[in-house]
């Protein structure tokens, strides 16, 4: 395989491939939170990340969601479609919790009916600021298309994932989606869908089995996102 | 006059009188910046913020948008209609400059067409955080046809004041606005506007005639606010 690392980034490298329009994505080791403030090496994560990753997109295929995602091709790599990343991340909320609690003073585990779309500026030297569609028009990210696209994809994620974890008794919280333009111009749902990109508890205990156990010291990540793994009928590979 | 001071803001008490439904506002001459950070007291800029949301707001009604203003009583004083202030405030950005560049980079000096509009939430202990429309929804803070007709007004405000400082030769940056809630649950646009709540540039020397004077040390605010009154056609009362 040709391997030309094309960019890294805080959570996975992303390189060429002999096939036209495909990448491989190398998910890392590295955790990193508060905007690169707080980094460590987490051994396994980049395995089981790929693995939930892989795990959910390929369900996401099968309910009707298109996504980047082409094959899982070794413990810690996937193939997916070459897209051109839309910088906004798309951030869906169930729950409260977070920088929303934190931001509004809304209290921590009020429901959000219908869930609520945010958009923020994928931005890391700015710290990733929240945008509002007005915001997004005056510095051309996205077309008002191209938005209201976004959201009917994120809410139909949010759709087919909350029932999913829901039966392995987990609460989808939150979560923050990245979409890409194909070469065509269509929107297709890229970057990964993780423990390091949804906020989840488990429904009983209420304890966190995402990377707010690495954020937070709450807990070994790995074993958190194991269990998740397990719970949601994945593979030990 | 009956005078039970009902509230005491950063640069204004409201008093209750002795009419049903109206309340006095005395303009204080305190300067704050920097939710509060920096304070000063400078002599003579209540009066002026007075006079000059008086001439506004006079000239705002009668091109035929609603507002609270009832009369000026004294130097520093006005009569204001009774209303239960929507605690978002309402930001309208012709040209960026200020929390905007800072936010998302965008150029300072860029023009803004259509003018952007902005919620953010008034509440000084958050720091004043933007928001989003369903934010607002979420939070119940306004309806969403509250919203629309607080845009509709924004705007209206702009394309009244806009033209108007551009007589005097100044250019209207941005400014912010509040709205209140009659009794009968009309909205209504409240609060002041002034150099205080505006921001106004020479449109020679871009100079600041508001409070930036004050917020970065570049002058003496009393007189960029006496020019801009005298500009404006104002008294010297
Ligand atoms: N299908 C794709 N095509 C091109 N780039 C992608 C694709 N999927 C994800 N990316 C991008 O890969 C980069 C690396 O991912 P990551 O390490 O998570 O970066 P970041 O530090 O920006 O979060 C990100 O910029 C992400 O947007
Ligand atoms: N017509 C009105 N009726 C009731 N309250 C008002 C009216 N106009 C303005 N207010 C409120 O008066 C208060 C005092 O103003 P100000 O000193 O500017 O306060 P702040 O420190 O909140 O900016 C503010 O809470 C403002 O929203
Ligand atoms: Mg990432
Ligand atoms: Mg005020």
């Amino acid at each position: 395989m040709t391997t030309e690392c094309l960019y890294e980034g805080k959570a996975k490298r992303i390189y060429t491939t002999d096939q036209e329009g495909i990448f491989r994505v190398a998910y890392k080791d590295d955790a990193t939170a508060f905007n690169g403030e707080k980094m460590e090496v987490l051994e396994g994560k980049g395995r089981l990340n790929n693995e939930i990753s892989s795990l959910l997109f390929t369900m996401l295929h099968e309910k009707g969601v298109d996504n980047h995602f082409v094959e899982r091709v070794s413990e810690t790599e996937q193939l997916v479609r070459q897209v051109s990343i839309v910088p906004i991340e798309v951030v869906v909320r169930n729950i409260a919790a977070g920088s929303l609690v934190k931001r509004y003073g809304i209290e921590r585990g009020t429901e959000m009916d219908p869930p609520l779309v945010e958009w923020y500026f994928k931005d890391d030297a700015l710290g990733d600021p929240l945008m509002t569609d007005d915001h997004i028009r005056v510095m051309d990210l996205a077309t008002r298309e191209e938005l209201a696209k976004m959201k009917v994809m994120a809410l139909q994620v949010n759709a087919v994932l909350k029932p999913f974890f829901k039966e392995a008794k987990v609460d989808l919280i939150d979560f923050k989606l990245e979409f890409g333009k194909t070469a065509a111009g269509d929107i297709l749902l890229a970057d990964e869908i993780s423990p390091d990109t949804c906020r989840l508890w488990d429904e009983e205990s209420g304890e966190s089995l995402d990377k707010d156990l690495f954020r937070f010291n709450q807990g070994n990540l790995q074993e958190g996102y194991e269990q998740l793994l397990q719970r949601l009928g994945g593979t030990n590979a």
